[in-house]
């Protein structure tokens, strides 16, 4: 499976992959998918939006009423210039784990689903986990069908709204469990290929808007000038500085600067602050204590900051009992995550959800240079068949 | 003249001009310019490329060889968003000199010329006084005709190249005076209406080419980070500094970000210094203090950086002979300026040049903050006019 997919969407010159949704290697990806789950004769069921899910069903038993299935999967997106393994990975070890359990000899007593959420990763409109969102009503319609990518293209005009009647495409779902590429390092220095994830930190995206005075970089005096690129600079050292302090995690990874221009101080510069810590608390602290510095910093370069919340996630903890389930006979160790996932978006909406994490040797995430050892993959396609029989399939 | 010139490619939310070359804002003061000059009895040439002159020549007197003429004026172009005095107060106030000579009866015994040199910005092609680069021949057509705007446009696809046959529009021109609104706040400090520039600093543009590992903005740990964007940042923030302890000035008003997303930490950040120095030692000297710094900084961060010079500018010094005739019977201070200006082309193409410049009161240039009083802008009429007989017109 992965020979199919190691060419879509990837960059010649980077090697990394630029798979947005709603265009052609995305789409390319979703047909790969429909033709994997024909092949294996899954029911592929597909909502509005896009969201995929191809089950595996038990035989129908006369007078008995169905349990509720698992869910496994994960999404086929990727961020822009990303890994091959971010999503992807638990898509196709879903399908090698079903095909695992049929070598196995199972007769699923219990529905298998092979889910793909779509626009996980939030890079074409903005909003992170946008598919798992809509499909568990985390978010409505309403409210995101305005986005608008890069281009300015709208949402609404791209797509439709996933149909929510009757539970839309999760009415069948009991429980989730998504397998995922660890975006750390904390598999390889415990020498663990597999791990399952305790919970996910709270995160959000806090938006800085410094504005301070045009002026000609030639001829204006230092001392007379309003330049906010130094505000923004002084910010960006101090929110690093205040997440290594707290082991949190702060970064300004995107900035918009107008003019824009060689020979012209900024009039504006807007920077993203990407921010987690382990507790609410402890995350709004690091927010406050980066405004409180950068307004400091402001008022001695004569600029102004204001600070927005553009989005704060709060904690999730996965459900216990079903990462104990998950991991029945296995000593896999139970880690913190950093990351957002369509995991922790059904955890919050209320189905009792799961991740095993499969180690990465790079540690890098969101590049080029993510990983995954073939051995590792192998150990957690096995892994995910294990917990699906746990499971109960 | 200011009432006609205060509408054209003024932008109805900011305030601000917009008159790039070979656009209608633009087009339009070019023609004004004409009806002036045909108005007031002057001659008009014109070169391929666009640059204007308008000469008032005295009666031939048979057997006497004429004088060189003194060229006075300036650009009428405007960067994006710019004010209304940058160019147009030079234009301007050539041809309102003129006609207070003639108010006090004076018969010009050597010819006066009104430029209008094209492009003096570089807002369009990128590369600040094209016109008048061409016409003294300091660049080759070749070298600059397939120079492209924002929109892809190439400068040959909308112009041809002056004719320069037997010194093209600059044959006539004995010496060059330019009045210029001036760019800084010395005229302000100084309480002085009218002042005169003794050179330009020597200044340059240096492209920092920061580089890091792309990474998850929340599952890479800080310790295991290498992000060009703190390197950036404390760059920014050394240039700043150094440029305040030496007396000169440092910017850094223009950055692309890669990928530029919220979550993920930049691969790649690249960065341009403007720096501008009194001497071409200080100048480098500055340069190198901001480069060995970031340079140290790089090496912590575990991200490193590559310095290109783009373009270096030597220092002008106008000619000092004319600008004592310039200002002879005058105690107007003598400044130097950090702007390129096309004085400081044709003075580096060997033609003796001198500048007067017009009290600024915001100091603010490059901008629709920028501004000139009344008072003073007929201060610099009667200076201007002054010169010119002083310079035996």
């Amino acid at each position: 499976m992965w020979r199919d997919l190691a060419p879509i969407g990837r960059s010649a010159t980077s090697g990394g992959y630029f798979r947005q949704p709603w265009r052609s290697a995305e789409e390319e990806l979703r047909a790969w998918f429909a033709e994997q789950a024909a092949a294996r004769g899954l029911a592929l069921e597909t909502d509005a939006f896009g969201n995929q899910v191809a089950w595996w069903r038990p035989d129908p038993v006369p007078g008995r009423v169905a349990t509720l299935g698992v869910l496994t999967g994960s999404h086929l997106d990727s961020v822009l210039d990303g890994g091959a393994y971010d999503g992807p990975l638990g898509v196709v070890s879903a399908l090698a784990a079903i095909d695992l359990l049929r070598k196995r000899g199972a007769q699923p007593s219990r529905a298998v689903g092979v889910g793909v959420f779509r626009e996980e990763e939030g890079s074409r409109f903005g909003l992170a986990c946008l598919g798992s969102r809509l499909a568990t009503g985390s978010v409505e319609w309403a409210d995101v069908e305005g986005l608008r990518d890069r281009d300015g293209v709208a949402l609404g005009d791209v797509t439709d709204a996933p149909d929510d009647g009757a539970g839309g495409i999760l009415a069948e779902v009991g429980c989730f469990v998504e397998l995922h590429v660890e975006q750390g390092r904390a598999l390889v220095d415990l020498d663990r290929p597999v791990g399952l994830a305790s919970g996910i930190w709270p995160h959000g995206r806090y938006r800085f808007d410094f504005t301070g005075r045009a002026d000609h970089a030639g001829t204006t005096r230092m001392e007379d000038r309003a330049d906010p690129m130094l505000t923004y600079a002084m910010t960006a050292l101090a929110a690093n500085k205040q997440a290594r302090l707290g082991g949190a995690r702060a970064t300004f990874g995107r900035i918009d600067v107008a003019p824009n221009g060689t020979n012209a101080v900024p009039s504006r510069v807007t920077a993203w602050l990407d921010a987690r810590a382990e507790t609410a608390e402890l995350l709004a602290d690091l927010v406050a204590a980066v405004e409180k510095q950068s307004t400091e910093r402001a008022g001695r370069d004569g600029t102004s900051v204001a600070v927005t919340a553009e989005s704060v996630s709060r904690a999730i903890s996965f459900s216990r009992d079903l990462t104990d389930q998950v991991g029945a006979g296995h000593d896999w160790p139970v880690l913190p995550t950093q990351a957002g996932h369509d995991a922790g978006i059904l955890a919050g909406a209320g189905h009792p959800s799961a991740m095993l994490f499969v180690r990465n040797p790079t540690g890098v995430s969101h590049s080029p240079e993510e990983h995954a050892e073939t051995a590792d993959c192998l150990a957690g396609v096995e892994a995910l068949a294990d917990a699906l029989t746990s499971l109960g399939v």
